[in-house]
């Protein structure tokens, strides 16, 4: 049996929202005590995570003075020390106030807009401080009930325009962050714009500085549009943009359940947790979840074992389907290599078009080759199942 | 009463497939016969089209020698001629054969991959023969339901290598296309690569020529996933992408049901005309649809005279959104245009951000300020319903 | 152009927590101040509602005094009697406190069962003394996400016990009540159990008295999981069960949106108003929707306006769908009568089974008959429009 | 390593129409050659299902004469007994044929109706000579797109006449047939009546011998609205109707992808294993699945194989999680059993509901009591993965 204990080097992270959730629903009143963070940084380090990721509110409250936040910041440093967390994601809570109820930095307020630069920046010289790299947009107001209001254009163009402008504003600050943009397709609002990572992706390209902008995937968004997770999150690196990644789980065409990872889908769980070791994928693996409401203190901790141990359980099914001979031979066969054609195929030439038009198939024995797929389907089952 | 009567000018046009629907299904035979081409391109000028667009094979038999191709194309030539019909789109039919069975462009098989090149090759020439000026691909089959035989990231590798090929391919020949992508997020396929608008947005920037590449939204395919078609297409408008658009309906979260426009979410659809129409958009308004599998003859035109209508009915109802004085009124309310704060975020300088940094904002006034979002879109409604 | 004002005779009814929303949600803490009932009251009747229906909990505080209950009790009748409104339908909380926080009345702990029936017998108790008839259960909690806990069998048998033991609790105090099982099929739990209308109707054969329960659909509710909610209310009417029905909106597969009555899908709600009026059903149209989080107080109102106003605009357009001739002779044409073939099948004998066995059909016309249901679908999208 | 070979004790049942489905979907042609029913007899024996299911048509085609009935029906009751193969099930294709194409034994005309009727009658017959005792109704056509065309009501009142003409020829016959109505949402029809579990076991009560009936639930229909389908057998098994069950699998919301069976949701297949084993239903394991559309022979059978392979698995499962003891310990302690409160609920008086009222509940303890779901559902999970 292999060791499934996490360790720092898995680069292991937790929201202080997600472990302090409290348990509040829409049609129910907090079920847990709110969590001292510096006590979260103790336990987290005690259960075997790397780093904590917070929101500035998380931490520090709306309404402290400039004395307080010093003093909270320093605790809570000094708490990291002392425990050896890193802070490496820090992001900006734009959606609870009642300021932000009909959008932040794409509002159509510019006062509103203001603000919630405002705030980011503000959250931007809080997560420096912290020694974050990675800062998280994520748009929880930007979207719309009524679209009778605003053309969703100009709403694209406003939040264009505040990006650009926080861009600036960490640059000159000499601030290094990469900046992680975070779909979702709707909830809290009706619908949010950009709903999924590929919207993000081709939004990307409208910003001013494209090369510090990238995704923040989470399993429990595209999943909520019924999406597979794992070609969201194939194309972001593919486009060399995946930049951060939540981890979580979540029923298809629902709300946002933002389960305990590898809680339902487990066979999406699997191959995602495949593709970020395949691919090289070296930054966080952020649990984006929260303990059911269900659950009392213990119960918070065994929700944040599970996810980081369903990971490692899932990363040694990854390393025994590529030490699965039988598994192997029928990837092997799926893939059919004619060097001659692919030759032609990845370098257009007026010559290579000419061979590609006049070459004759023999379309009966493409229709009839066999692709194993079912086998190849079951023999996966089998392993996740550990019956091979 | 306004004038409803489709007329060329309106730029309607329908596939052969639409039209040409025999009413087959996943558990029914056909219903209705297989049309003749040149005989729906009379029938289509006489309800008032402006053009028809079609796939390689609709007109094409795959079996088809040379000879008789160039018969079947000679003639219909002659049937648009003859009925003032244009080709503005064509595309190719990569999903019906089973030598497509496990992909298309993006097979893990070379001589399928190139099978479906040389395919897309010959559509092209037929498309520019045609007149036509947008090309299209919809890859029905590039997806998959066994992620273990294959990495995501090689199927886009290898969707990306073809299609650069392709576009280079039209571009040695002269021919002026500009190629529409158009994403669907299942069906046939378990899953879709590239499955709803903005995931095509990303993709298109990681191709040779991105400026060749655009989409072609279809209006049933990103509401299968639960998305605002709306801001999907408003999304390709300011990437500057829009190339085409396929209109029809569809309940969501459901298989591709391909309705007649205007047949279920008419909120949506109204939106969707009013963005078209604003945005100066002046392609096609091209109808995907089917009819219903119950209909005859005669219940194929109804249908086809239902989504040209209904489009001019919803047209008309923008323009009176935009002339409706209360309406109006509360549109302007709804934007608070502070133009220093404007300034700061449109511009963005060391002072810009000092001037945001340390801006005092009256937040309880932006709490509580009014959106009258509820009294707008019940006005809307009731433009809609014809009770204002 | 008809008349659109809402009158007491249309039985309209708001919940206390409907207008009394204070929007919060997930992610967001409120954005209005709580409303006094007493002033509800008042509103209501201004605006032409018929009566107000509430949870034990909305009117009288879980931790109220038998004294200040007694006196909120009072207050609230006087307002009802100053403003001339009725209670036709009471409910109990049973999902708000985290008592509750693993299902109610299924519970598997006796003594949150047993809590949570004496908290119904109050409620009972208060409904009764406000003149309500219809008393609701919504089992907001009685659901799961874990299913290994407990075999849903159990829960359903608990479920069943508790509401037998209330209904003849109900009987034992000579309460008059209609008790109305409302289904949802997730949400506040992953999922709940008896989730849609079919599913209610099903479970109240399995009760003590199921002559006493029939069923509350809410139109988002059975909407969330993609179903027509027309059929749904049509097997309630069908079977006898449809004591009260929540009028409301909602996009299917997604969050618990209870958008204002009208607001999304026109067309469900037409046929949904054309079914309740064609049946004459004489119950309540509660509206149990709440403003959208962007509202302030005017904009609470213009909510509660719109679902009213859009309810009789619908009404007159069924009136007028049954009042347009070419559209009834499409509905006439779509039935096709044999009497001798209807005898034959309404009335079981060894000789009717004999003479259709022995028929012969003509299959060929059968398959050809036209059904012209794209022209009657799109004269009735023309009706909604107000363009015909 | 337990043993998982299928053998007839297990009852796995296969229908002709999967192992034999030629791959045809709605964009593209078969890829499979149709299959000889009794070869498909013959292969299911060799593979160790226990019977075979079949529609009338998938044995006799619906042209064939009376003696080639006959000798079809001959020939393959011959292939049954050579190789020990029952036929638990048969059912009728009532939704191929364009007859049905609005309906069949809810239509609105009076011939299809009968026809419909008719034809069930006649499937009745060869069931019976099949030695079939159970005998399902699916209404796959028995919906609508067009709501206008026809209220609800009648189309329920329509199909309860033809199943009480149809359940009385079975008995004047003197078949011994359980019938199981199927519920589906949608596909092929926009919207199916009777749409899931539930809906159907409230209806069974409107029949005139609801004994008679019962229903065949299928794991992919309840699951493409997103319901849980282990609760809605659980439904059904409390109601004493579970007469069949369609094991397949599926993502949600999507179309009916029919997919082997533990190919996606492993949770719901291992609960679903579960329930069955756990409440003795002994009625038939039956695979509604069909092969992908990518597979050649050897792939349809590697399908079947692994149908039954997982199903074993999870059985081995289900009894592995009941004598875990760290599992049984926190199944155990969820459940809190009060047997004074619990005599009072189960059998009301005056007195017990006088005890309930008064009795003092210590809220406090019951919003703070553990429930350790967190830590079950990740024991689960850990079970599931072979992990424990």
């Amino acid at each position: 049996m292999s060791d499934f204990t996490p360790r720092p080097e898995h680069k292991f992270t937790f929201g202080l929202w997600t472990v302090g959730n409290v348990g509040r629903d829409p049609f129910g009143v907090p079920t847990r005590a709110a969590r001292d963070p510096t006590d979260t940084v103790r336990k987290l380090a005690e259960i075997g995570a790397w780093g904590v990721n917070l929101h500035d509110n998380d931490l520090v409250p709306g309404d402290a003075t400039p004395g307080e936040r010093d003093r909270i910041v320093r605790e809570f440093k000094q708490a990291l020390k002392d425990h050896g967390l890193v802070v490496p994601m820090t992001t900006t809570n734009l959606f609870s106030d009642p300021v932000f109820k009909d959008g932040a930095l794409s509002s159509a307020d510019s006062r509103v807009r203001a603000y919630a630069a405002q705030k980011v920046m503000r959250a931007m010289d809080l997560g420096h401080e912290l020694g974050a790299t990675t800062f998280v947009f994520w748009g929880g107001r930007e979207g719309s009930e009524v679209d009778g209001a605003l053309d969703a254009r100009d709403a694209l163009a406003r939040y264009r325009e505040s990006l650009d402008f926080l861009a600036a504003y960490a640059e000159d600050q000499g601030y290094p962050f990469r900046f992680a943009l975070e779909p979702k397709p709707n909830e809290p609002r009706g619908d949010l714009y950009l709903p999924v990572v590929g919207s993000m992706l081709g939004f990307i390209q409208t910003l001013a500085k494209p090369e510090r902008f990238g995704v923040n995937p989470e399993f429990a968004h595209d999943t909520m549009a019924g999406l597979n997770f794992v070609h969201a999150v194939a194309q972001a690196i593919d486009a060399g943009k995946l930049f951060h990644i939540d981890l979580n789980d979540q029923k298809m065409g629902r709300f946002d359940q933002d389960l305990r990872f590898g809680a339902e889908n487990l066979k999406t769980a699997f191959f995602l947790v495949k593709l970020l070791e395949d691919s090289g994928y070296d930054g966080s693996r952020h649990f984006d979840a929260h303990p059911l409401r269900t659950e009392d203190e213990e119960g918070v901790w065994d929700f944040a074992r599970g996810c980081m141990r369903s990971y490692l359980i899932l990363k040694d099914k990854a390393a025994r389907f590529d030490a699965d001979a039988e598994i192997q031979e029928l990837v092997r066969a799926h893939r059919v290599v004619d060097d001659r054609l692919d030759g032609y195929l990845a370098s257009y030439s007026a010559e290579s078009a000419e061979r590609v038009a006049r070459r004759t198939f023999d379309l009966e024995a493409l229709r009839q080759r066999p692709t194993q797929l079912e086998k190849l389907d079951q023999l996966t089952i089998e392993l996740l199942l550990g019956a091979r």
